[in-house]
């Protein structure tokens, strides 16, 4: 089921964005809440960082300190290792951004990882990231077995896995519309702009302190973002994963999205990671994703993240201007 | 891409299992954990519960203890008022659990919740949920508003949203497999059983103790729940949005699953709420999604949720073993 999205303005472009999703309503209840931001300033996006992380998760025991120790004298030595792997990336503008070694004792005896953040540009970077932290692996646990430094079980790192993280905090984007209250307009039900602009706050707030109604609000905020993740053939689980753990990074599952009134104005904004990439994978070879980025004028990583964040957004604010005003069967049954 | 990992043993029977997934090593892998497990005494799965949630968003200015009292007098009114709508379900055995009123005033002044709990049967129940809280909540603040026993701004519930809950913890189901160490057989570079369990027992913890791991662990799982959830014709943002909530109830987003050893014994579980239904929306409608249901023998929704435990369950042990034993980017090669 695929469709296409028009009317969205972000950062004073319009683009019709193409949505894969089998629920038809979702597509209109974007595309509306992008009409009727298009006519208030349209939208604004910004991506914040677009880091990837992996790591090499790995057991050792021994005094801390003296691995830490020899850790930062071969840490050159273990990014030259991989060279004829990061060369390309480095070329197109990435690559390894920092190499560190955590120790994680205080959650599991003996328990450590190198971590490494990276740059992979227009791609993903799955099989870029996974293929470094093997050889970051296998040339560390070489490093210690060989040196003079260590003795009899302080020889052994015991590697667990080499796994990037879909957990991607940094690689982020932000999405936001405002106006004036007045500007709202009227809605269904006698609401007027002020009462819905309250209503809408009120909504949001909700779904930051309940995580009953978190996890519905993320839900419709995830039916747009999916749905262009899926047109562009990236992979929605790693997206899903990783926007559902940044929602519950305080502590407590939380909306992503939030809403202020200030000073006569209404602000709505949605901040949230997407780690996809418009290079390699299926977004060249299936026909249907190179379309979807053809349509979307062949936009760069960051162009993506930005798309992807106003259609969340978007999403979003639909969702919530049903559910406040008419009510989300009504609402919903007109999409 | 529609795919069928055969050799699922759960609970003595053999299913055949169709997935949609971009990805075709995710079926491979499923199918082959699935293949391991059918000669170690197969996989069992249990339905916990099947409870959903909806919610009554509103606010109220007054004395709580004096709305509590006025509730609970009207409860049994408020459920008479929508056996039209409940009728129906009931006669196939479902229908309202509870009606409650919580007190939220402790996250934002004036905020409560009517929070309903349902059984729908086989059906994901997502309408029949949110028309009872629609006609519950009108009924309420009608009550509220021509009762005698409010005053002034006592009178007014302000109703912000009526809406089910895509978090629902207790509608959930646990997939196991055990055996004893040494029917785990030999692993690739030199790894025996032992080393094996070990290894996947060290993997497991680490993703209970570590965000950026657990992420990406659950990230596997839901490769392989979500294949199926598409398959069948249900919502793979509300089974996300709510595994991922439940991943989190702790206070630290940690991983789904679970592994002991034990008296000589291999033992991996996954517990997760999985909300699903097996007739109305798209799983009568689209042809597809009704020949999975076909393939899978026409499962209740109970036993669709077994099998898509124990698929997610599969997903999570392939994963790991690639990982833990020749790396992922060689065990993903393979597939």
């Amino acid at each position: 089921p695929y469709g296409i999205a028009p009317h969205f303005v972000i950062n004073n472009r319009e683009y019709c964005v193409p949505m894969v999703i089998e629920e038809s309503s979702v597509v209109a209840a974007a595309s509306s809440a992008a009409k009727f931001w298009k006519t208030r300033n349209g939208i604004k996006a910004e991506v914040i960082d677009i880091i990837k992380i992996g790591h090499v998760h790995f057991y050792w025991q021994g005094e801390p300190a003296k691995l830490r120790y020899f850790f930062n004298e071969k840490v050159e030595e273990l990014i030259t290792e991989c060279r004829d792997i990061t060369e390309k990336m480095e070329n197109r503008g990435g690559g390894i951004l920092s190499v560190n070694l955590l120790d994680k004792n205080h959650e599991d005896k003996g328990y450590y990882q190198i971590e490494i953040n990276f740059d992979t540009c227009d791609s993903m970077g799955a099989n870029f990231i996974n293929s470094v932290l093997e050889k970051v692996a296998a040339k560390f646990k070489f490093l210690v077995k060989t040196s003079v430094d260590f003795y009899g079980i302080e020889k052994d790192i015991d590697v667990i896995m080499c796994i990037l993280s879909n957990y991607n905090p940094d690689c982020r984007v932000k999405a936001r519309v405002e106006c004036s209250i007045k500007e709202l307009g009227q809605f269904p039900n006698g609401i007027d702009a002020l009462k819905f602009a309250e209503k809408m706050e009120r909504a949001v707030r909700i779904a930051n302190v309940d995580p009953f109604r978190a996890t519905t609000h993320n839900k419709g905020i995830f039916n747009g973002i999916d749905a262009v993740v899926l047109a562009t053939g990236n992979d929605f689980r790693a997206i899903e994963a990783c926007g559902h753990t940044y929602a519950s990074r305080s502590g407590q599952y939380r909306g992503l999205s939030e809403c202020t009134i200030k000073e006569g104005r209404f602000e709505m904004s949605l901040e949230v990671p997407i780690a996809i990439g418009t290079v390699g994978g299926l977004t060249g070879l299936h026909p249907l994703a190179k379309l979807s980025l053809e349509i979307l004028g062949n936009p760069d990583a960051r162009d993506l993240m930005k798309i992807i964040g106003a259609v969340g957004l978007m999403q979003n604010f639909a969702a919530l201007r049903s559910l406040v005003t008419t009510g989300i069967q009504k609402g919903h049954m007109r999409m």
